[in-house]
């Protein structure tokens, strides 16, 4: 962040018609997002480009999800109809949707709306090895790299990320023990809902996907349930190196690759795509924030440029914020995934940015001052 | 609230195309006001329409606030002219604004947008006595029904509370103690900044007023301090009455009088006649929240018509709150009243509309539905 912006930006939201501090977590979103844009006021964030990444999940064969695999399929059809709780927050709040086939595992009729980057026909089982290969999850990556360019190409100055893809949430999970440190029984939850012998199952999931991918940082490193992780991911570019919760090192791409999701690994892309392109990336909800870790320990600088939209009900999802010191804007125990808690958020960070362009200072406006 | 509406609207929600109950707290939303609107799915709250209701207040003699009482008038101006915070905000989510004087401290040049209603020229120290007289807290409260009535009759479909008005949070602090039957201590905040010392003396203000008004349901009731309360208030209207901390009956339009201010009184005829008009009625902070108690004294039903826009960071405003039963779609701190928080909330309120509106089932999107 820039800190000739940022202080000009607190210099600013202090000589407006309001007491200081009165707009509370909005008036430090707006200082954020001067300091992204490295100027004060900082652009405002509209229009604002949805993109909803598809993919499917190997792990779903585990039962972790109550929902058919079809189900990814034949919401991305929903969303291409514009029937789906997305299309109709979409429309309320102006943003564009675009879907994104990275990963579902059935072919897709083109259609306007739809772009198809598909990597692959859904990731491997992570509980049982790595998900994705070293080549998917970078050209997963660079799908969603892609796709934040091309937004932005046409006039986007807001990107929110959106996702689809049955078992998403199980990956999730592994992603946020992995980079957080926490336990999968902490961070595990209920998704678009399971009852509490599916839940035991998805915990035990979780546990043997970080011990399989040897990323449970226990003796079982090296041991002969672990693949050799070399083979699933040897990423060209240099890497800062995750550390996990018993110190060892593991690089963000392998980590990524071993439990991610195709969608997650998209998102990833797509946060980086637009920290560079300096444009405001609205996060939505746990795929988003655990997607936002990987992006995170590949370049610690995108966070300066997320928006947690808002906070879900998943109980990772905390934890995920909490590890990028990202505050939600909206709670509302929304559970849904597809983007619909990142388009709520956006009216309020719109309104953030507005202030900074539209409200008179005390002395234009001529209102006293507070007393010292 | 109409149970076969409600009832409908439940049913309807669970056959969208989203696992059930995924949306949270917006699912209530919609079901609620369906249910007030006594039609499932109820009609879109757009557009909606923003009062300002601006009034001073007598208790700013007593030094409860660092802003001098010109700044109430001085802030109107700046709505007038589109420069505050809330001008921002009703332009970024498409709301009207009128500004209501309902008893400002001087006379206010007419101006497009600006209603006078004057009672008043600000209320009377309600730490001394009545704030208002009888005839005045109607004629405020008569006020706010006329504003709701002549906004809908414009095309208004949603109205949002707002309010202006120097040492209002006094007030609104004495209102929350008078019927929740709260501490003073526990209720009282640092509305729009204050430090220590005044808000220590704050405190004893509000401690105060309930004595002399006879609303501490102590062993003061009839004391020599506490006014003769039928010379300040005698409704014409039947009433239910409001039962206070010890169990002592006051009216509520008597207590409004009491211990309100103007602004409060228009705000509670506001609510009343955009549920009277079965309009939902979205309230901002603090001084929404107060006033709805009133109201909901008054004619309990009109809650049903409420939608609590945010929480503020004043500390009655969740006692106000817990009290109406109703939950705060958003919670940034922010502290600045205005109608801010409501107008924050509108795109959110509306967004959980539109999903009974515009939202797929399962059967028509050809989508599986969970495994049972």
């Amino acid at each position: 962040a820039d800190p000739a912006a940022l202080a000009a930006a607190r210099a600013h939201q202090d000589s407006l018609t309001k007491p200081r501090g009165a707009l509370g977590v909005l008036e430090e979103v707006a200082v954020r997002l001067a300091g992204a844009a490295a100027v004060s006021p900082p652009p405002l964030p509209a229009p604002a480009a949805l993109a909803i990444f598809a993919a499917d999940h190997g792990v779903h064969a585990q039962g972790v999800s109550p929902w058919p695999q079809e189900v990814t399929v034949q919401m991305v059809g929903n969303f291409l109809a514009g029937g789906a709780v997305v299309n109709a927050f979409a429309a309320q709040v102006g943003a564009s949707v675009t879907v994104v086939d990275v990963g579902v595992a059935a072919d897709l009729h083109p259609s306007p709306g739809l772009t198809v980057s598909k990597v692959a026909y859904g990731t491997a089982d992570l509980s049982r090895g790595p998900a994705m290969t070293a080549g998917q999850v970078v050209a997963a990556l660079e799908a969603g790299i892609a796709v934040a360019r091309e937004l932005v190409g046409q006039g986007a100055r807001c990107l929110i990320t959106g996702d689809m893809g049955i078992a998403n949430t199980t990956a999730s999970a592994a992603l946020i023990c992995a980079f957080t440190g926490q336990d999968a029984a902490g961070v595990t939850g209920r998704g678009t809902g399971i009852d509490d012998e599916t839940l035991t199952r998805k915990v035990e999931t979780v546990r043997r996907a970080l011990r399989v991918n040897g990323l449970d940082g226990g003796a079982e490193n090296g041991s002969a349930d672990a693949p050799e992780r070399t083979s699933a991911a040897s990423p060209a570019a240099p890497e800062r190196e995750q550390a996990s919760a018993a110190g060892r090192a593991v690089p963000p791409l392998e980590t990524l690759a071993a439990v991610g999701g195709l969608e997650h690994a998209a998102i990833a892309g797509f946060i980086l795509g637009g920290a560079a392109l300096r444009v405001p990336v609205i996060l939505d909800g746990v795929i988003a924030g655990s997607a936002a870790l990987a992006a995170a320990a590949l370049a610690p600088d995108v966070v300066d440029h997320c928006v947690a939209g808002h906070r879900s009900a998943e109980p990772g999802h905390r934890a995920a914020l909490e590890h990028l010191d990202l505050r939600p804007l909206v709670e509302l125990e929304l559970r849904l995934g597809e983007g619909t808690g990142g388009l709520l958020a956006h009216p309020l960070v719109c309104a953030a940015v507005r202030v900074m362009h539209e409200v008179a200072t005390f002395d234009s406006a001529g209102v006293t001052d507070k007393e010292a």
